[in-house]
């Protein structure tokens, strides 16, 4: 029969993402709230969309396989070169091509146990050896981070500032400083994907052509189109240039590519939505508040909730609201899995979720039968 | 420095990938006639379009990652079961996803010499080694294909039927006589973009559980889609599942999934494309023939032309045409490279095609200047 490569045949076959759409099928209905893939409900800008449904009959064309017009803006975007930049299907395929140009079978990376897992997926399927530290306080912990690169000899180095699942971050001064104590010869992989929704002062100041590290952004969260799967990182010149190496060179989505050239333009409604995103982050608080557990700070599109219990519980009250028709997510390991995640939505939304928290909490009360009991 | 992984310290450091938004910057102006890249400019069904347009507001939500509902319909449409199909991003990321999971580090892999370039591209970029056999009468040759694979224990065999960048096909008994001869442990890579286009007999009848071959398929040429990104394989459900250990899961766009389902409900659209193509391949044998070259016979929506000469005169001729405002391409090695390929297109295009195809031949004339010299 069919023989794997040796990598490819020591992975496992089942995967840890399921999408809405999994469950829904598995409940034989859609959600009525979509509150946990931290994607954006208040939506694309208007004109994002109204270049997308103008490129929509152009789609016989393949896009530009540069992204030159896109990379060029993003430039100017961030007081960057086009060299900088490299344009990708959404931070999850730019990982993915990041881990293969530098990670052989072997070779140590660190993150933090209970971050991105997407990017474990990467470091695992290209044969890298993934050596994780725990969060301190709810945050990830840069010294951590560092001391155990620098034990393990690690030639990548994941934080995202702000962090998901837990939302927290760190000033820029401490990325800074993080970036001084990195060992030579490792790369720190600042995943940046809720830059937008962050304090001033969060995004650290970094020289465009710093070899130390390479930043992560994307379209799917502040810019409402996680659907358009367009990511881009920014980096030394030489790094970015590598990923012609490797990069499905026709990959990006034309459609895509003018809907966030679009979106680009509309400063006002990236304005408007980080706002009503905060106002999001208050509601979800107050809901929590409400039903007795606390709202973590967040500087994201989310907000993770301290049940003040178990990964156990947690989940089962994740469970009691899919059953009510609420999709949320929470963290996958303990401590953080005390929490459940709740995705930023419009009003109609989180009214839903407020709807249904308390009858969620009752009927998982204070017991350990395991969700599908705790349902009948 | 940035020190890359071995594999990818290798690869070279430019790519072949040269798109024509990159020639036009250069030129300092748009081509007037796109007809290099094999894209279909009789484009998508208005059903894709409007349910694109539709999809465009719904952005902010990832794709389903299983592109379960989409899967389902190929499946029906094929005959086949929803675990015998993989949705990917267009054939090119589906072909870098299987060298992946089949390809070890100096693992022997075969194709023609000329044919693919980006399958070339993903086995030296996962390690693999290439070995190419010639085009027999400007086809792929499955014998040689076979023997070549027995004689360096291959474990990836590719062949497009019909193929690219010649137009020529085979009959589908013999790509079954093709399975039949394949050594045991090899797989074939049945490269089916233009399958739509070719005459009846020419798909293979392939058992879906056949675990000897994995079969490519594509919206981007007969459906109008190519900025769509959207492509899928046929094969062993061994064999298909093994693509979620390694592809990124929610990498497949939102608005292109629904676009290729309203597409797939349109099958007049598909025929009437089809047949606008078999006009469009005898226009273009015409104007080959008006101006003292053969048309060589196209199961495609491309045709090449035999210049009659080698490939420095097709190249001149290349950037003749496209100093004229007309993009085409030619193959990439000897001796297909005394054609050039052009793309079937609307006849507002093919009438600019016939007024500067005389002229570029004029202008380059029987002399073995370089082009920059004959643009004068």
């Amino acid at each position: 029969m069919i023989r794997l490569a040796p990598i490819a045949a020591n992975l496992p076959a089942t995967v840890p993402f399921v999408g809405p759409e999994t469950l829904e099928r598995q409940a034989g209905r859609p959600f009525a709230a979509r509150l946990g893939a931290n994607e954006n409900g208040f939506g694309p800008s208007p004109r994002a969309v109204a270049a997308m449904q103008a490129a929509a009959g152009e789609v016989w064309k393949y896009g530009d396989p540069t992204s030159h017009d896109l990379t060029h803006v993003l430039a100017a975007h961030h007081g960057v070169r086009p060299e900088n930049i490299v344009v990708g299907e959404g931070i999850d395929g730019l990982l993915g091509l990041l881990v293969r140009l530098l990670i052989a079978p072997g070779d140590a990376v660190v993150t933090s146990d209970g971050a991105y897992p997407t990017f474990n997926f990467h470091v695992t399927g290209f044969g890298g050896v993934l050596h994780k530290v725990a969060y301190r306080d709810d945050a990830e912990d840069p010294q951590a981070l560092l001391d155990r690169a620098r034990q393990v000899g690690a030639r990548l180095v994941y934080l995202a500032n702000p962090d998901n699942p837990m939302g927290s971050w760190h000033d820029g001064h401490a990325i800074e400083e993080m970036l001084d104590g990195l060992a030579e010869g490792a790369l720190l992989v600042l995943d940046e994907a809720y830059a937008e929704f962050a304090p001033a002062g969060t995004i650290p100041s970094i020289a465009p052509d710093d070899p130390r590290v390479i930043r992560m952004r994307t379209f799917s969260k502040a810019y409402g189109m996680a659907g358009a799967r367009i990511g881009y990182a920014i980096g030394h010149p030489g790094l970015i240039a590598a990923f012609d190496r490797v990069r499905n060179h026709f990959g990006v989505n034309r459609i895509g590519q003018a809907g966030v050239l679009a979106a680009l333009t509309d400063g006002d409604w990236l304005a408007r939505t980080v706002a009503r995103v905060a106002a999001a982050r208050d509601r979800i608080g107050a809901i929590a508040a409400d039903n007795g557990m606390a709202a973590l700070p967040s500087a994201t599109n989310f907000v993770a909730l301290d049940t003040g219990r178990d990964g156990a519980f947690a989940r089962r009250l994740v469970d009691a609201l899919a059953a009510d028709g609420v999709f949320i997510r929470m963290p996958g390991v303990a401590p953080l899995n005390r929490c459940i995640r709740i995705s930023c939505a419009p009003d109609a939304e989180l009214d839903l979720l407020a709807a249904a928290l308390p009858s969620a909490l009752r009927s998982i009360g204070d017991r350990d039968e395991p969700a599908a009991d705790a349902r009948l």
